[in-house]
């Protein structure tokens, strides 16, 4: 308790009695597994309907499938540039308005990390500002896959994401050495202080993780589990 | 021995007592890593062209840079779709026709594994022909994710690759559960049959390894321990 922020600790006087309901309404349901096929990815949709979950989160080869049989119920989310993130911003660009001519509604694009690792934060900022220019109104992600990186990089890319207009800062895509961590959320969330949100992701285990991370500051879950944890 | 075919046995014969250069010859020298740095990546371009290795394998991000630096002494080969294989085929294709532009001369593309899984081969097989009419003159690649995939799945993909007009089937990503195996590229090279090569990637581990992947009938090889392995 000692090191979380005041803001953490208001978050978890509010969502400590959260229903499973109200965590299912944080989650972005999930399924990127390269060999699912649209039969599992309609029965995460329905999932997704019954449960209302803040989204359905899916390779950007079946989102207009899913955005045709969601109608609406649910927004689709996609991911840019995923996993590595090592492509060029002008194929994330033309992922991004394909997705979203296809019905995407919300984008988790990866940065690219060996920019930001060589020092160049300028085309990491100058990417998230390319692809929110090209989705206005739509929610944008930014994923920066935490355990590669240090803890001044996950601060500075915090400053970038949240100042290219971004709604989120993203930790991890699950295809890497590690997912999301508490300290690496609630430093996220502290680096943000409110001026984007925080979504944790990558190797959620637990009903308990769920709510740990929304009291210690995330405001959606990148979960491929909801359903098994939650019911 | 007994389940090798006459073409292994004929390779095996050739290439048994094959020098580092001759297997330098057939290794795609890899750098893949999300967090890679461009001077990494010159560092592998060096290398390359010192050991005379068949290309240098990045992502698409560093193509224009390498294929600049190496000047033509080294093939660039880059990676499309990679490593899930999940996105759309017009972003394949954009990726593929932008890294040409940028001046690379082999293309390793990653199937829709959940088409497959879901028995469309017809649109992998569109997919790889799509490519294939993009990238004239090129050498394309096609990596099926053997880990992922039935024997029967293989086997079929062979077919596939190879009717398709691609150069090389390629077991695996190095991304997934699981990378090269001998039984798999055994398998792949006696379904081919000479119609495609095969690249055996991901998991190359020693010396050893990589004189009976050329041995079983592999003409190239996907690694980042090279220059580690053979000095």
């Amino acid at each position: 308790m000692t090191e979380m922020t005041e803001m953490a600790e208001m978050a978890e006087m509010a969502e400590k009695d959260m229903t499973p309901r109200e965590i299912y309404s944080h989650v972005d349901h999930t399924l990127l597994r390269p060999e699912a096929t649209w039969e599992q990815v309609r029965v995460l949709c329905d999932e997704a309907v019954k449960h209302s979950t803040a989204s359905v989160c899916i390779n950007p080869g079946f989102v207009k499938e899913a955005a045709d049989y969601l109608a609406g119920r649910i927004p689709v989310c996609t991911v840019i540039g995923f996993p590595l993130g090592a492509t060029t911003c002008e194929s994330k660009l033309f992922e991004a308005k394909q997705a979203l001519a296809n019905g995407a509604a919300e984008f988790d694009m990866v940065i690219n990390i060996g920019a930001l690792k060589a020092g160049d934060t300028a085309f990491a900022r100058k990417e998230i500002e390319a692809l929110r220019a090209a989705l206005p109104g739509k929610i944008l992600k930014v994923i920066v896959e935490t355990c590669l990186l240090t803890n001044d990089e996950k601060r500075r890319m915090c400053d970038i994401v949240c100042a290219a207009g971004a709604d989120y800062i993203k930790t991890s895509t699950g295809f890497s050495s590690g997912g999301a961590t508490f300290a690496d959320v609630e430093l996220l969330a502290r680096a943000a202080g409110g001026r984007c949100g925080v979504k944790a992701s990558g190797g959620i285990k637990s009903v308990a993780d769920m709510r740990r991370y929304l009291e210690i500051g995330a405001r959606r879950l990148g979960t491929s589990s909801a359903v098994q944890l939650l019911g």
